[in-house]
This record gives C-alpha cells, sequence and structure tokens, in this order.
C-alpha cells in the first residue's frame, strides 16, 4: 500500500454565515488546494451530510466540482451522518493507497443557520433509528440518557461535563476560525438553560455553518495518514449493552492503531467529538488516550488543556469551534496538520503525532484518524 | 494494486413494490452474499441518491448495516446522483485494491413509487444546476433538448429512438427481474403520449423501485472487475461544447479501457443507461461500442438486439427492466455477472467480457466497468 500524506489543508470560519454552501466548500477548497500548490487534483470528494434538505441542491459532487472549475475532474460524494468529513477522508486515502489517483481534493460542509432549529432538529434527526425516532426522541434527547446513565454507573460528574466546556472554549477563543471566541466560566455553563436533562446548553454544540478541505497525495509531505479506522455500531441505541461507552470508537481506535503499528501513547494532541462535552469524557477513555473512569479527574486537573500533559481540542472542539456536521471532522485533520506543522498560530501545541475522533449519527459510525508529521 | 473479482450478485425484482427501502436492500443484499457464501463482509458500501427525501430516513450506512445484522461492520455511503450505484463499487473496489479491506458488500436501492410523480419529478430535479432549474427545467425536458439536438446535428431519428425501447421491451420480457414484462410494438412507441418534444411516455423509462447488491473481494473468482472507470462534466447543460455526446462517458470509458488494457474491441454484451431511449444511442457512440454516427442503423439492423452482433441491455436497460437510481448501476453489473458466468437463464448471450456505463445527473458523472471472466 502506497503511502498517503496530506498536501495542504484548509478551512472556512465556522459560525453563522451568509454565503451558501457551494461557496463555503469553495472558500475552503481553494485554501487547500492553494496550501498543496496543486491548481488540479486528480480526483474529488465531496462530503455534506444532507444537502438536499438543508439548501434544496443535490448532485453535490458534479455540483462541488463544476462551481471549482473542475467539472472535468471525477467527484464522489460520501456520508456517514455527523462523521461524513472523515469517511471522504478514507474514500481518498482508499483511491490514493491502491494508486487509482496521485492527488484527490477532499472537501466538506454544511450550512444551516438559515434555517430554524426545529427543521435543523428534524433533518439532522433522520440518523436515528426510525423506531426511535416514533417517540419524540432527538440527538440532544438520546445525548441527555447517554450523560445520565454515565454520571449513574461510572460516576461522570456535571463538574467534569462542565469544565470540558470552559476548557474548549478557552481554546476557541485563540482560534480565528471558531464559531464561538468568548470565554464562558464555570458557573455560566452550570446554569445554563436546560436542553435535555442533565445537558445544559453550553454541554451542547452549536448548529454552524462552514467547510473545511484536504488534499491528500501518494507524494511524499510533512504530514502523513499513519492510520484511519472505522468502527460501527447498531443505530438503534436500544440494542447496545452499554450506553456509556461507544463501541464504534473503540473499534475504530483499534482499527487505526493497527494501521499505524503504534498506539495512544504517541499521541501528543487529539481533536474529539465533543457534540455533547460528556462524549469529550467518553472519547477520551474509548480511543484509549485516558484510562477507564479516569477522563473527568483529567480534565478537572487542567492535564487535557492547552499547556497539560495531552491537548484535547485545540481548536476549540465542536463545542466551540463549531459543528459544520459533514465540514467536521475534515476540519479536525486540518487542525492536527496545522498543529503537526508549527503553524497553529496563537494556539500551537508541541505534537508529532496528532489523533483525530468523530462520530456519526448517535456513535453508529465512528472514525479514528492518526496524523503523524516526518520532518 | 490486487485484482478484485466479484464473488456475489444480487436484485430485487425492479417495479412498484410495496416493501420499504431497507427491506429492498437487504433483499438484494442476503442474495448477494449468499452467492457469494460470505456471512460478514468486511465492510459495507451502500449507494441511494436521496434516501431522505424518498423515505424521510437517513444515517443509511448504519441503517442498513443494523438491517442486515451488521451493525458492527464499517459502513459507508456514496452518492452521486442517478450513478450512485457503480460510485458505491468504485468505492468498495478501492478498498479491497489498496488491501484495506478483503471483501465488501455493495448495496444500492430506491424507493420512490410510494410518491406523487411531481414529488418524485422535484427530488430527481435537485441534480440539475440550480440556475437551469429556476426556469422549471426537468430531466425529461432536458433530454428532449439533447435528442431535439441530435436529431438536428447528427441525424437522429425518432425511429431509431423507438426501436430502442421495442428491442429493450423485448429483452425485459424474458428477464424475471424487470418492472414491464410487456412488448411494445414501434408504432405503440412512437403514438404514447408526449412528454418532452420530441421524447414521448415510450422513451422514457419508468419510476422504479428496487435493490441491487454486489460482494467484490481480494479472492479470485469467475468474474474479475477489469477496468472501472469515472468522468465529469459540468452540472450547467448550457456550458457544455456539444449536446449531442457525453463528454463524461468519454472519459470515463477511456479510463476503464486504460486499466483494463484493453478497448471496445473485446466487449461482447454491454449494460447501458437508457433512461431515455436516445441516450441509448449516443453512449453507444461515447463508449466506442459503435462507431461515431452509427448507432440508429445499428439498432434497427438488430446489431444490439438479442442475437445481434453486440446485443445491448438483454436486462431490459433502465427502459423496461426499470430505474430504481441507485440501483441501477449495481443491477447492471449484476446482469453482466449472471451474463459471463452463464447463468442468465432465457436471455442468456455468449460473452467474456462485459461493458457496464452509468449515467449521474445529466450526464455529469458517469462511470464504465468492464467486467471479464476468467475460467
Amino acid at each position: 500500500v502506497t503511502d498517503v500524506w496530506i498536501a495542504g489543508a484548509g478551512m472556512t470560519r465556522f459560525g453563522r454565515r451568509d454565503e451558501n454552501l457551494p461557496d463555503l466548500m469553495a472558500e475552503a477548497a481553494l485554501a487547500a488546494l492553494t496550501d498543496a500548490g496543486i491548481e488540479r487534483p486528480d480526483a474529488l470528494v465531496v462530503a455534506a451530510m444532507n444537502p438536499e434538505e438543508f439548501t434544496g441542491e443535490g448532485n453535490y459532487g458534479s455540483l462541488i466540482a463544476t462551481r471549482l472549475g473542475l467539472s472535468l475532474v471525477p467527484a464522489l460524494r460520501v456520508e456517514t451522518a455527523t462523521s461524513s468529513g472523515v469517511a471522504a477522508v478514507y474514500a481518498a486515502f482508499a483511491s490514493v493507497a491502491a494508486g487509482l489517483h496521485r492527488s484527490v481534493l477532499v472537501v466538506g460542509g454544511e450550512k444551516m443557520t438559515h434555517l430554524p432549529t426545529p427543521r435543523v432538529s428534524e433533518i439532522i434527526g433522520r440518523s436515528i433509528d426510525p423506531h426511535e425516532r416514533t417517540y419524540g426522541t432527538t440527538m440532544p434527547a438520546l445525548a441527555g440518557l447517554i450523560a445520565r446513565a454515565a454520571m449513574h454507573s461510572r460516576g461522570l460528574t456535571l463538574r467534569e461535563m462542565s469544565q470540558v466546556s470552559v476548557k474548549n472554549h478557552d481554546n476557541a477563543a485563540r482560534n480565528p476560525f471558531a464559531h464561538f471566541r468568548e470565554r464562558v466560566t464555570l458557573e455560566a455553563v452550570m446554569e445554563s438553560r436546560l436542553v435535555a436533562d442533565p445537558l445544559r446548553l453550553y454541554h451542547c454544540c452549536p448548529i454552524s455553518d462552514g467547510g473545511a478541505a484536504l488534499v491528500v497525495t501518494a507524494e511524499r509531505r510533512s504530514v502523513r495518514i499513519a492510520g484511519i479506522g472505522q468502527g460501527g455500531d447498531s443505530i438503534a441505541v436500544r440494542y447496545r449493552t452499554d450506553l456509556t461507552t461507544f463501541r464504534a470508537t473503540q473499534t475504530a481506535a483499534q482499527a487505526a492503531y493497527r494501521m499505524a503499528g503504534f498506539g495512544a501513547e504517541r499521541v501528543e494532541v487529539a481533536e474529539i467529538h465533543d457534540a455533547f462535552t460528556p462524549f469529550e469524557l467518553i472519547s477520551l477513555e474509548d480511543t484509549g488516550l485516558v484510562p477507564p473512569g479516569k477522563a473527568g479527574r483529567a480534565t478537572l486537573d487542567g492535564e487535557t488543556a492547552m499547556g497539560g500533559r495531552l491537548p484535547i481540542n485545540p481548536s476549540g472542539g465542536l463545542k466551540a469551534r463549531g459543528h459544520p456536521l459533514a465540514a467536521t471532522g475534515i476540519s479536525q485533520l486540518v487542525e492536527l496538520c496545522w498543529q503537526l506543522r508549527g503553524t497553529a498560530t496563537g494556539r500551537q501545541v508541541p505534537a508529532r503525532v496528532g489523533l483525530a475522533q468523530s462520530i456519526g449519527g448517535l456513535a453508529t459510525n465512528n472514525w479514528v484518524t492518526l496524523l503523524e508529521v516526518r520532518r
């Protein structure tokens, strides 16, 4: 198998954006192509979770290829709910690893803030098991259920979940691409409006617009995709044996470490899918970055803060950088790429190996990716 | 690059079906897995063009994996409008060729007949350029434009386009999986209701439900994917230099022949994307199977009929086997697989090499695949 490298990385500022989705994707794609020094990639992979319902347009592979002036370049769209961005990176990785293409542009994005929140919630909710949805289940409701179960069986505390939010807002304050740049206090988080018991507003990521892009290549560059792994789990949450760990993340992490030939011990920075802040704590343990039962304590002790033993979500995470669905998984890798190259101005972490973890649906389709710098 | 083989093939009967989309996909997938003698593939790739709007459900990778009892198996969804099925085969091909997986189940399908036709047309129409859609453009309208242009500049006749329909209905009459089993006369085609001048009802494929599946593998089997190629073109039809050939097919065919190491001269049977019957004639020339300007004559002369020099669409094609969007590209390969293995009972063609051609959108994202039997 050919080694696969990241030649270019780019993203838009996340947040409320007036541009349409093709324009957001184009902004990110052109930034990545410019960074790569490549004008015309051999192929294009587009990630969008549900552009038809969010934007009224479809055929996004061809739409974005045309928007980029690359209409003759073969283009695929890949989707795995909220982890679609990484799934697209995987498709590009496989094409390059198989020798089918030399360079592939991956671009993902979502545009949602122009719609009323209940409509956004309905569209995102299509990734929940149909039977469970007949009871009015939403993503925050399921996340609340999981948080409550973790409080009960694993001793997770509200203070720990809240500290994740404080930390990630702190980080985002230093990231010009972040949706939120304001710091928040522990008290503000714990006193924010209840969304789905025990989760409050500041435990939940916002609805964001944005795009992110990578160029992957068979040519040697500084940052290598050392491992990429995917894991699945039942779309029906009620069929799971344990609500408080995500088997899909554990499987994905094992696959990524196996491909990379190293384990969690070499990871020095990570981007974790904190769509709801308890998910950061669960995911730190599922990926083996923190021993079982220790993620809450590690967070309160500042181990996962900037300057700590293992900085988590230097970008601000989904919580504060924002979560434009299919852009998110790619934006995690953009951040890691910048961190590993030493160009994450204002929020630089010393690291040679970074890990990104992305959750699709309610942890039905998760990914772990390992990037490594070779100097 | 590892050779990639087809281990199993299966499909549902196409037509008006009462089952929901997951059940149709499961029927096809289980047929393919049984044919392959594989219970648990390493990965799953799902193709559906727009299941969110057609069926109200999303997260189809995880949904179908769970439906199949394969919820722990990594699952992707791939989409390229109406060619999504082949795009999913390509994603599986790349994974196997790269050595990332040994066996991958590909399943595609669509469920549309439960919706009113104008709603189906609206959903399919999202694959048309947004600007062109503001003028009320639909797929049949664009196909009519192209047919008229071909009549004007290439001498294509209504009789030729109509004979494609007669031939494909003849073939479907022998295919138990086909939507339509009735033969039609040339007169009936030419006198059928006008849809989009010059196209009449019997020049257009129906709205069909159905599923189709393949298992691809790195293990040697009888049928090999010898080549697979993709081509793109502007989503905006107004930007094309020529309306009467599809550059995306030409590019895809060149890529597929290059990968296979042989050309059109070795192809003995083909499945062609005849969503509108003039597209069969255009595509025969774009793939090099018939010399430029000769496809109409060849059709009238019976060269492309069963027993002719080069049987085209022994399955009945999109016109008569039916066109459940993301199932279609896979079903073409299922048919070719059966033909090459010699198990296409009642409609068997003698062939060692087959070609499938699939059109995404209004020829914005096309594919050509070559299968070869190795005895």
